[in-house]
């Protein structure tokens, strides 16, 4: 007798004595005999209870969920009745003797079938959501997307090193989750939002290649995609260029993605980040397919069309996208597509449809065919397709074209969920103004370098300087970002000042660590990706939850356990801490 | 040109042109020629500069920890100049090109001596620390121990899991580190002590083999050798045996010592608690060798020594320990073995040596001649040796004379680094004896399971209930602990009755969890190793700190970033917490 899991068994077993452990998946009788499919991660396997043996009377009473040993002798279904869609779909094991190791009451949700129960509910209950064949696969397939990843970084000889989750508070950007410290009154840990700071210690310790697979935290406000923590892949290298970088980063995903998927992924494609807003209005184009935007301004030179004729007056300019088989649309079709822009952000959209008797247009007056020709020779479109045109000014009206860029790709049938876009967007802006105060903040954090030769804008043109950032994309999805970072102290503290910090307010914040830079530090730099996301689109989840084991909610509790809870008074005052009152009311 | 590690060349490289990385180790002056050796993670090449070279002037100006590319042709020593203790050491390159990738200020201490710098000052510049060979090689086999692990289970179909790091609090056991929500005012999360439950849940879930490398944190009082973040191997599988565990774990580190260290390990020595308590007078003991000790008290049945006939009447033991080589130490040794005896907690001590020219002792007219061959019989002992014996209640004699062990142990010369004793103690009793309330509390936690048959005990005399909980200990370190776990909901229920728990305790501190018992649990079991531990023994490292990257000080202080810091009270605000006002003082 042997014991086998529940996927493992198959015609060549016949006749053998196999032990099985596992769930009951469901349970039929039929023609006098009692079938059971027994369900473990690795399958299902079809167990028979026949009305002659003692096990039968207990069989009689076994409901879903039930958990059962089960031994007996494998034999080939009879012809006719074997199951194809089942790796074991060929024998089954008729039952000598039965153990049943636990009960289960009738669960709130079905777990053997995929019906769409309400997402509290399954996150309630997530120990049996998690039953369910796509949960069982999609942790499958995370897990070896992480191991894939560690495999190929310590063949290349880079460390996995842990950094501390208790460091010190930054004040800077996203806000930190807190860790009151019971021996310090009034001090903090913080919980890291990455290991940023300290991988680049590393570096600077002389480890050369590290790499982590690591959890941060950050206190943001929630989004539908967000978790309060998440999984990075954290990777940091010395003596390196950008292209080098890349190049390691593209091999790892390539090399995860034929492991885990069987998928050879193609070069990944390199564009500027004044490329990427060109060509497909986005810092985080969908690759998935073409569609690329047309810059038109200059083929409506001279327009009478009053809205053409301001946004170049003004220096905007009008983009045109193609939209494939889109002159079949009616003018209400076009219509409700042109709220939809606005909901995007666009301050109106003129279509023009290639139809077969000739363009129509929603400003036909001044849509000429030499017009139509040139927009079809920019754009590719031809005969049967429409062409959309967003006028405003040049930032806007890509970003606008870029969202609905992406619309029409969906529409067009033309986003799979089986195929993977993946590029890389270098050369972004160093500075991007915050839009609460105003002022310059780094696009990307205060450790990147700028573009070489470009240090000198820091005095002239700051807001023209480009940053060795780079980031990856995936199917429009941001799944990573890096920089070549700062390795000289005094242009660290050059980029400090350049973004309004005293020196005392860069030795309180970030003292330690630009005290570090004064003792040799080597040039280096790295990247983080998201492991989320990037086991979302390789299980062909659009939500981050379908791929954690036990997440938070879209309001940051934990239904399951029932995170966060309240903390009694004697626990916080160990931590010097009391809840402040709420204020009375009037 | 090719680019070049520092520990890369050698002589058959000779005549190529390489390109080296790293920092300035060292510096020589010497003949007219400038010798520098740079250092990186993989090793220190000789580069040499000749005063023809413009080079040469860079390096005149060459400091300790400068940050340096150079390029130049790899030649081999001249004859009688190898160095055979480096890798390297038969080639040296001439510089034709050097670049000054950074400068270095002068270190607060030595990189290229293993000199004993002060513990804080090297953890307040631990990037600098780290460079040092011994701590790059400590974090190297930190990483290959931890890669190894994955790697093993990974090959037996364990998926790696990550449970997540905000969790509920628990009102059981060590402190935990709470997290205060910003969105619940008055709620906290906290951080895991161990993901105990959830694995249980994952096991629930139906995962069947679970492991994970988890960060578990605990806000206990610092003790040398305790940190307050740890990393641990955390397993667990259904459907198995306590033996199967066992064998799984056992495998698991022999896998680890082969493939990391190249040691080969025979299977370990599995111990009941009764038994290693017997033997080693501990349930961890060190079995890198014998000395075991003997119970005693019949050889001195009707003794007229007061302290052994006062013990014997109480149903005390004597417990006899052999010390090799110990008949030659003086009175005045014995003495001062005595006052370390009684420092771990002995009564006393009574030494019997067994010199060439008869038995001397510390009971000198109640020894006769055949007590000392009975007892050397017993433990034995030799001509030559001492026999220690200690009297006293039954656990405590066992515990002294087990302390004792290891003393002399290590003053045999017996401990050594570079050997590994690994085992497992089984068959735990269920409950201790909390010695601050006098309240019986589970020995591991309330989720492991009794021993088989011996549930009824819990009505009759819990005390002598046993669990199936086991612990795996190397070197006389316990680096692991597990066991099998409850997986009926009336039995976890009855264990929390016991141990004086009201239901509604029981629902509002682990009802999720007892809930999800009833949804069909499977039997499991698994177990937790502690990685900073194996590393540590692995380093041969004494301090757990030398193979964490940045630990917290003895204090729990991060000396380096200076963390906790004080959280201002705005931060505080913002989560609805503010600082207890210290009390005025009179």
């Amino acid at each position: 007798m042997t014991r086998r899991s529940c996927g493992a068994l198959r015609a060549a077993d016949a006749e053998t004595v196999a032990e099985l452990n596992g769930w009951v998946h469901r349970r039929r009788d039929h023609g006098g005999l009692i079938f059971v499919d027994l369900r473990d991660r690795d399958g299902l396997t079809q167990i028979v209870f026949d009305p002659q043996h003692t096990a039968f009377s207990q069989a009689e009473h076994l409901r879903n969920e039930d958990v059962l040993r089960a031994v007996g002798r494998v034999r080939k279904r009879p012809p006719g009745t074997e199951n194809p869609k089942l790796a074991t779909g060929e024998v089954e094991v008729e039952v000598q003797e039965l153990e049943i190791l636990n009960r289960s009451q009738v669960p709130p949700f079905q777990i053997n079938v995929e019906e769409n129960a309400d997402e509290n509910l399954r996150l309630e209950y997530r120990y049996l959501d998690l039953r369910r064949t796509r949960m069982q696969r999609n942790l499958t397939i995370r897990h070896r997307i992480i191991k894939a990843m560690r495999d190929f970084f310590d063949e290349r000889d880079f460390l996995e090193i842990e950094t501390p989750l208790l460091i010190k508070r930054t004040p800077e950007g996203a806000r930190d989750y807190l860790v009151p410290s019971r021996l310090y009154p009034g001090s903090c840990y913080a919980l890291p939002q990455s290991p940023q700071m300290l991988k680049q210690l590393l570096m600077i310790a002389g480890f050369g290649r590290y790499m982590q697979i690591a959890r941060c935290l950050r206190d943001e406000d929630q989004r539908a995609d967000r978790q309060l923590e998440f999984t990075q892949l954290d990777v940091e290298m010395s003596f390196c260029t950008q292209d080098e970088v890349l190049d390691l980063m593209e091999s790892c995903m390539r090399f995860v993605w034929k492991r885990v998927l069987d998928v050879e992924i193609p070069p990944f494609a390199r564009l500027t980040f004044a490329e990427a807003v060109e060509r497909y209005g986005s810092d985080k184009p969908d690759l998935r397919f073409g569609l690329e935007l047309a810059a038109s301004s200059d083929v409506f030179a001279g327009s009478e069309f009053l809205v053409f004729k301001s946004v170049i007056e003004n220096g905007g300019e009008i983009v045109a996208l193609r939209y494939p088989g889109g002159a079949a649309l009616s003018r209400r079709e076009f219509d409700a597509l042109t709220e939809e822009a606005k909901l995007l952000g666009a301050k109106g959209m003129v279509w023009i449809a290639l139809g077969e008797d000739g363009i129509k247009s929603s400003a036909q007056r001044f849509i000429e065919q030499p017009h139509a020709d040139e927009l079809a020779r920019r754009t590719q479109a031809q005969r049967g397709d429409a062409i959309l045109l967003f006028a405003d000014a040049r930032d806007a009206a890509y970003a606008v074209a870029g969202k609905m860029r992406v619309e029409v790709g969906r529409r067009a049938g033309l986003r799979r969920d089986d195929a993977y876009a993946f590029c890389f967007i270098t050369d972004f802006p160093y500075l991007e103004i915050d839009p609460e105060t105003g002022k310059p903040m780094p696009a990307h954090h205060p450790f990147t370098s700028p573009a070489p030769g470009e240090w000198d804008l820091i005095e002239t043109d700051p807001v023209r300087m480009r940053a060795q950032q780079y980031d990856m994309v995936l199917n429009g999805y941001e799944i990573g970002s890096g920089s070549i970072r700062i390795h000289k102290p005094e242009l660290q503290r050059r980029i400090f000042e350049m973004l309004g910090m005293t020196p005392e307010q860069v030795e309180a914040q970030f003292g330690f660590f630009v005290r570090a830079l004064d003792y040799g530090a080597p040039p280096h730099g790295g990247m983080a990706l998201g492991v989320d996301r990037i086991a979302m689109v390789a299980c062909a989840e659009e939500n981050i939850r379908e791929v954690i084991a036990f997440p938070k909610n879209q309001v940051a509790r934990d239904v399951m356990m029932d995170a966060p809870s309240p903390a009694p008074e004697k626990a916080l005052r160990e931590l010097h801490i009391q809840q402040i009152p709420s204020k009375p009311k009037n």
